[in-house]
């Protein structure tokens, strides 16, 4: 991160003209720089926001290391909280002014794929995901909300910027692993990996109606913080044979359901590995390279077991939902947001977050 | 219930003749007693349990009542713990003296309905539920317990009696009308009478993730059960429209589950016009004479309405799963145990259940 | 029928002046009459189909007769196919001339009900049924469809509009039946009436793999058409007791799925009584009046009894689908078009189509 | 196989001894031999069965060579069809002399496993196969039927042996992979290898209501009768880029449904190839070696895909079922009977079933 020189951190100063904003642009691997590019206008069916709160993931931190390709020039960032500022035509009962939550996942609500219900899947594969990936995206001033109609989700009076930036991206995605494994009430569940989205991963089981949750994380924080978030023991990799102490808390069973929040060979296997025989392994990470299912846990593939992938849900009704969570006191994220940044400083919060130091889980980004 | 003038009462102080065990008595609408009759002798794939701890189900009342026809001579009660006593041939995993749970229903497992799923109507319509209904009951000193490899449920040395004797029938129940209804995370909920089950109902719409829920009660002690079951508002219907209620509370919309845990004409009818299009009322009363199903709010067939109803899942591996919701203290009914009996006092018991005063909720009975 | 003096029956012959079209419109009970309207403009995101095909529904003769309210001045009918006139601004990959079929509900994609998978229920209850409820119908020359980019369906060339014009509509319909209650494989199904919708109900029962299927019907050119849908057996209520014999047939069980495609007390009173515990009532029909739920069929409401009503599932890919189904040789709806008529002729087929006399099921409409 | 010279195959000469029967007994890898055993006697909730027609299964041949581990002395074999021999204690509603199937898989339908619907994983991990895997099979005279009352599943008297062999083991392993998959009215289909389990996974999507199923498969007599068994369409892979095809055969969308039927790392990639985001890989076959998921297809991760494995579904009730398809002609599978032996040229069988020459698919084995 220390390495993309091209960062232009002097911006704040700078007069605004007019019609321009700040916006964090991608311009190839390890080079993005806060510049002054033009405020965008909504076509038919679009808005733009004013964005009051904004974060970063770890899908931004692999396209800046250029493990994701997006292309140059990109506007990067899929958390938009903000104000509504500019309705396209068409776009119909919302009003400027509005507070508005718009999850990362944008999806059309009116091709195929939204009309068979994989609205991630808008138009084609992992074609939901527009801000940061094929539009601009959400680490800017403003923001240029496609199908808008379908994305504006109102912000309850009650709730602040804070308690639902994470709904955009994390929690929807989060939470919709024990969902995506159709978790049943009593159903034991391990969760490989508490970053942010496995901390909400386990809030989701847990909301869910897990009986145990397993958390597994060898970080410290992490694990105290998996702990705040429902998880019943957190079982330490470095320290344990995690497969095994699963086992042995599940009384040689396996678990019901377990949670890949990672992407990587070793806690995709051990999650299954962890798993009984029709248990249902349910997968967020974001793998790169190679895949390998081992055959032995997988019983030959005769053992009903299942793996379900998940991205992001989103759309208005997903962000409303999950704010009718936070207001009625059944999920509060507010502890994960670590650190705060302005939207200058959000070079400086790129490098923390990467880093991992701090105990940093999720910057918050105010333009 | 001050009419059954046959029960015995002073039973406890006679001498334990060998092979005899106290029991109570169904003889005929309002005739309850206090009995000496024989220790079951387990058969085949049977097993006799000692009973350490039981409880007054509302049906219990109705069979009292004479308003759900049993055989007089039949020892009544559904909601056994104890301790296995003697294990029939083919019973194995098991050994006397371990202290088990059994279900209210206890289903076979071996039978065309059990073996689709629907091992509440084993062998037939309503055919699960056997205990105090077709068979034997559990207001006794021991019980003989059918398909024994099915239903016996090992407790955890972590757990008392008390702790899980309310998931035999009631959590049972309750919380089967949140998975009946395949409710989802940040759905909305209301129940509609807080009494023992619809209180567990409340339980199990917040154990499976509803955002709002509603509970409607007009008693100010079950009402304020209901908020520590998990209600975030209690509705009382003899002060305000509950329907419109609702649907302020709900923006309008009216809920996505509408639990009806009473059995009247008046509760369905009100779930039903609490729900929003597309809709599940699920439903856990037992009604009698007629029910009707009002047209407008039922959008005359074409409101994507669901209504499913449901009988209490039983089996041991129910009860195991119920008990780790307990044990991991996702759930914790004891609130609800208000009053404590023993055997000997089980009329003043049922005198005190029935009438619904001194705040009772639901009476612990112990041999 | 015969009342509505009123209908100008003559326009064909009156040439056509610009910009208006030729349209059946309500104006009251037993109110209709073919007149001259203007030709509609879309606005953003609508679309203005020609129509080449459109029929008559039952749910029109409901309108006709008052039964079901619309207000005066509507031009009817919901089921149409036709030919792209022009697309208003932001439909996208659509051109002038393409031939689409339209379903009868046309959801649109983007509010909080669309978004949770509630198409039909678009906006609020029966919000997705537009054409000829709340907005101007199919049964004219020209048609303007809401939210076009969801509801546009191009037509395979393979295809004539014979094929498809059933889709938008009864198919639809029908085939839901036994999706939402989730008909396995193996299951036994009744369907009662076999009209129109409970005709395509027992070709959904087919399709979606039910082993028996007994219909209920007392006409015996519906009954011969129902074998002709997949019906194994045919019942006729006037000559047998329907749910003996339905028990009887399944050896006492009773069927797992029980279909009501009439709208009346008695077939859903009879398919609740057919059906074994833990069954699904699976209801299309139109209710008025009243509607009970008889108690012992019902098992007091401890049966693990479903109850499911469904609105026509629209969209254009619902569209699509059953397309595929159709250019597939899974479905051929073509034998339920018994009679054909002309725009002009549109009264007299009105007449037909209440009367049920001539062995009509559906009439073809051609302006 | 021609080299297992210790095969007994006078054996049919020999005069019967009092209480022996002639079995196919595995003795290492490339040893069976037809012998004399004992004819088992039944213990309690035990049946024993005389066998009238078995089968030979892809399964078998991994276990004569030693492929798939079971203890020599074990008579090997899992489909039985036959007559009641003998009841063991404590089974009820069965009679000596009627005809009963039994599945290749028999859940006990009692422990917690069985009880959460898990009935092929009874106990444990594939535990719900037994016969010639864990216990004496069916590859004899006589056969001792475990948990005989949840797996005697009644022929009816319209049904010959041939036509209900097959639904023993590939009938409902085929059938299972649309049934796991979910597969929906209309969805696209692709079955990768026409092998019996195949064929019958091809019949499975047909009969759940699948459009486009497209087939895959080399051998010409296998894509014939994968047309014979529901297939539209099927591609040679060594003709044609089959995934290259089956996108071009959807509008480039891939499929919904890709079944896997063989258990080699080509076709479970073809098949994650072939099908589009959102969409479900429903695996059958047994893997050896390495699986590897390529990342690609896979979406990284992101494209909602599943992948659901199913072991052959079993029990009475799931086989009665499957009698009722055959008995209400919705399926088929005596043309897969393509040859005819009898016990004792058993070996001759497993040859010519090795061999896959002259057309075999199933040979039918009558004791």
């Amino acid at each position: 991160m220390g390495t993309h020189q091209n960062v232009v951190e002097k911006m704040a100063q700078i007069p605004k003209p007019n019609g321009t904003m700040r916006a964090l642009v991608f311009h190839g691997p390890n080079q993005i720089s806060l510049e002054r590019v033009p405020i965008p206008k909504p076509g038919v069916g679009e808005a733009v926001i004013r964005i009051t709160l904004t974060t970063i993931c770890g899908t931004d931190v692999h396209i800046l290391k250029g493990e994701y390709k997006v292309r140059p020039g990109l506007v990067i960032g899929h958390e938009p909280v903000g104000v509504i500022h500019e309705l396209g035509e068409g776009v119909t009962g919302y009003r400027e002014g509005e507070r508005v939550l718009v999850g990362a996942i944008t999806p059309c609500g009116q091709c195929s794929d939204c009309l068979s219900g994989r609205w991630s899947q808008c138009g084609g594969p992992i074609g939901g995901w527009k801000f940061g990936n094929t539009i601009h995206g959400a680490q800017a001033e403003y923001l240029l909300v496609p199908h808008a109609q379908a994305n504006l989700a109102k912000i309850p009076d009650e709730l602040t910027d804070e308690q639902v930036i994470l709904l955009a991206d994390i929690a929807s995605t989060g939470i919709s692993a024990a969902e995506s494994a159709e978790l049943k009430i009593g159903d034991t569940a391990a969760v490989f990996a508490q970053g942010p989205i496995g901390l909400c991963a386990t809030a989701g089981a847990r909301l869910k109606g897990a009986s145990l949750i397993i958390g597994v994380e060898s970080d410290p924080a992490r694990a105290a913080m998996a702990k705040r978030m429902g998880a019943d023991v957190v079982l330490n990799f470095k320290e344990c044979d995690v497969v095994a102490e699963i086992r042995r808390l599940t009384d040689g069973r396996g678990v019901d359901v377990a949670i890949e929040a990672l992407g990587t060979q070793e806690t995709f296997e051990s999650a299954l590995r962890s798993l009984k025989a029709g248990g249902t392994l349910s997968s967020l990470g974001v793998y790169s390279g190679k895949l390998s299912v081992p055959i032995e846990p997988f019983a030959a593939g005769l053992g009903d077991h299942k793996i379900v992938t998940t991205l992001c849900p989103g759309g208005k009704e997903r962000m409303r939902r999950l704010m009718a969570m936070v207001l009625h006191k059944r999920l509060d994220l507010t502890p994960l947001l670590t650190h705060h940044f302005k939207l200058d400083q959000i070079t400086e919060a790129y490098e923390l977050f990467a880093s991992r130091l701090q105990g940093v889980l999720k910057v918050a980004i105010r333009p």
